[in-house]
């Protein structure tokens, strides 16, 4: 027979079903068992009526040890009490594999552990539920660039030359004693691709070789990055703000029963709607002297700062024009304020930090190229970005964002390790 | 002004919009000029009358090199005889930049040449017709398992061990004198999601350190994963086909007009419809003796025998159970013949070799750790994998399919490098 997932039940109310699943939990009373069954698509209440079924089958229930994979036949029946809304009179059994004893138990286990066996770890409820998340979001994502007619163009893993210093890339053994570079962010590259088609998108994942354990750090983790030719930094603030919103909305709909696993409180991802608030990084600065803050005007912020800044908002704050100085060498500048950069940052709310980081880049040859002089970079390493502006240089624009950042938020969860299936950091290659 | 995409000009006939692109060629006779104007989305045929415009519109228009950037206003008008059925009536002009003299002209230019210049060649109409087939490959490799209920789970891009021999993995250091791996494969992964999700995709970029030059390679290209719990090796060969024939569907549905530029023959696109011819490995080894071809019964099959086996049919063609010997260790066997693995790959049409290779995984513990013995392959490094054995396992199988290969074979061209962004080979890592 057919298998049948227990996300579609609702559909086979009355009807036998085939369900191929594990052993989440059982519970026992006299005559009856209530095996709870996952099958990765949800978790349905069986029940076990001693004289309904064989004792092969009764015996075969009380047999189950915790995660042992098994078949089982029953109808589903509508019941308001059970937690999913419905519950399996089960006629058959089926025994897969009687599992060996599962070593991740309800008691609480130290966070080493569960990451030594983050295999088994994402069959949880709560690491089920931020995972399932996970993949909505980068499916909104996708679904916000495609359907406003941007382009897919995949950037290089592999990177040439390490441009802006080594300290936080990883490097690989190329041929021949050559060396490659991990990439950091996909934007130069997007920078041609969007010179040849307009809206442009990467996806992918980046690495940074930081030596920080804090709980917003991962090596490995997915950004997303779009590049527009023709737009300005207005214009890609109202797309961040468009974009994040999208988002947020889209989890909002299609995953709350995630959210009420996690306990997440949706009011506050309720009001996340345009318009965002702007903040130029000089009144930001003028906040952050008024709290007391230890706060140096010139300098980027640190995350007590962002923590500060973020907490005075119930939406995502735009922070704009920073110093010129704090920013990369391909920020465009206000023409008004040279000393500054066209550049934004957007704090997601509740302290959770910068989520986008972007910006105008510089369009001029000239101005880039002294830039680049200024910054103490290898001219060479530049020699096909600098084309870029040689033939047919436009204003452009674009931003990127952190994929397992905003799923903490949306998650409202501590750390961004829980937020991808296997977390590489700064002592974790394994599982 | 706000600025309006070339490819929705169809909805502004008669009304002045503005665009903004790049002049991507000109042609002049007498007292009018057409300019073709790309922005990216699309290429339009522009007509500026001397008559119409002042001297300096006129002499601006003269004074363009190609690829200049331009904003130009002007008004759409139905044409059945302009390239797209659009003309644009242009009034007015406004240069952005006078490119320098462009490297890549009509004339005949060289593989390495048009490689250095790739940040460039991207804007030509045969390059950009082939990357914007891959978007639309990707997209509706995306939507085929969202739309399914596979859940996306991303699998690490660092590794740990080097578990299959490091001659064809990239090394990378990592901290304190680590080393991290580049994935291969995330299928170890997958089984992993798979038996907490039930049915799951990954879907990234893999790396292979293979010093080979052939059109078919390059060190890092995108694969796209499925692997499903309690599937058999004839659930995924239904797959399969019917995944293949989804994405072969929506490219001829969507990029008619990419496919009419490259040339390609779509009638033999159009033959693609399940069922899948499925040849045994035994049968397909008779078919290459018979032909006389130099094959070794128990071998892999090379690329002749791959070109030789796929020219006998009009559809991508499965071929099953190979000698378990040839395959990797994860292999399950069939049980009505131990010597045989439950694995398919599938070869595309025309020659274009195989695009898909998966099959049923061992669900045995102990038939696993034999076969892990006899690939003299460390058990240590497997503990988590073995791990999935222990606590419910289940037979499970899937597939990977490399992006590059199938755009290739759709677009109907001869090397993989034109088919991503910015390609990766034995000696190719820049720009």
């Amino acid at each position: 027979m057919k298998q049948t997932y227990i996300r579609e039940i609702s559909k086979y109310v009355g009807q036998e079903v085939v369900i191929k699943g594990w052993l989440y939990n059982i519970r026992y009373s006299g005559k009856l068992m209530f095996p709870q069954i996952r099958d990765g698509s949800g978790i349905i209440q069986g029940v076990v009526f001693k004289k309904a079924v064989s004792e092969t089958v009764w015996k075969g229930f009380e047999s189950l040890t915790q995660e042992s994979s098994i078949i089982v036949k029953g109808k589903p029946r509508e019941d308001s009490r059970a937690p999913g809304g419905f519950e399996l009179d089960i006629s058959d059994l089926e025994i897969v594999q009687i599992a060996e004893p599962y070593p991740i138990t309800p008691k609480e286990h130290g966070v080493e552990f569960l990451m030594d066996h983050r295999h088994l770890w994402i069959r949880s409820k709560r690491q089920h539920a931020i995972l399932r998340i996970r993949a909505e979001v980068i499916r909104a994502i996708r679904d916000f660039f495609d359907e406003n007619d941007f382009v897919l163009c995949d950037t290089p893993i592999f990177t040439p030359a390490a441009c802006e210093g080594t300290t936080t890339l990883f490097e690989c053994n190329y041929f021949d004693d050559a060396k490659a570079y991990l990439t950091q962010s996909g934007q130069l590259y997007n920078e041609a691709t969007a010179m040849a088609f307009g809206k442009v998108y990467c996806f992918g994942p980046t690495f940074r070789a930081e030596k920080s354990k804090t709980r917003r750090h991962l090596t490995e983790f997915w950004m997303v990055e779009p590049e527009i030719a023709y737009a300005t930094l207005d214009d890609i603030m109202e797309l961040a703000e468009n974009f994040i919103t999208h988002i947020v909305t889209r989890v909002l709909e299609r995953r709350s029963e995630e959210l009420r696993v996690l306990e997440r409180d949706t009011s506050k991802l309720e009001k996340i709607v345009p318009p965002f608030p702007r903040l130029q990084y000089d009144d930001a600065a003028r906040m952050l002297k008024e709290a007391g803050l230890a706060f140096e005007y010139g300098s980027d912020f640190g995350s007590p700062d962002e923590t500060f800044l973020s907490s005075q908002y119930d939406k995502p704050v735009m922070i704009h024009r920073y110093p010129a100085q704090v920013k990369a060498f391909y920020m465009e500048v206000d023409p008004e304020r040279p000393d500054l950069a066209l550049c934004v940052d957007v704090l997601a709310p509740e302290g959770y930090g910068e989520i986008i980081g972007g910006g105008q880049r510089m369009a001029s040859l000239e101005m880039l190229r002294k830039r680049i002089a200024e910054h103490n970079l290898p001219e060479s390493a530049f020699d096909w970005y600098l084309d870029l502006r040689k033939y047919g240089s436009v204003p452009h624009a674009g931003f990127g964002m952190g994929v397992e950042r905003c799923v903490a938020w949306l998650c409202g969860i501590e750390h961004v390790r829980e937020t991808i299936p296997f977390p590489r950091m700064l002592y974790r290659l394994r599982p």
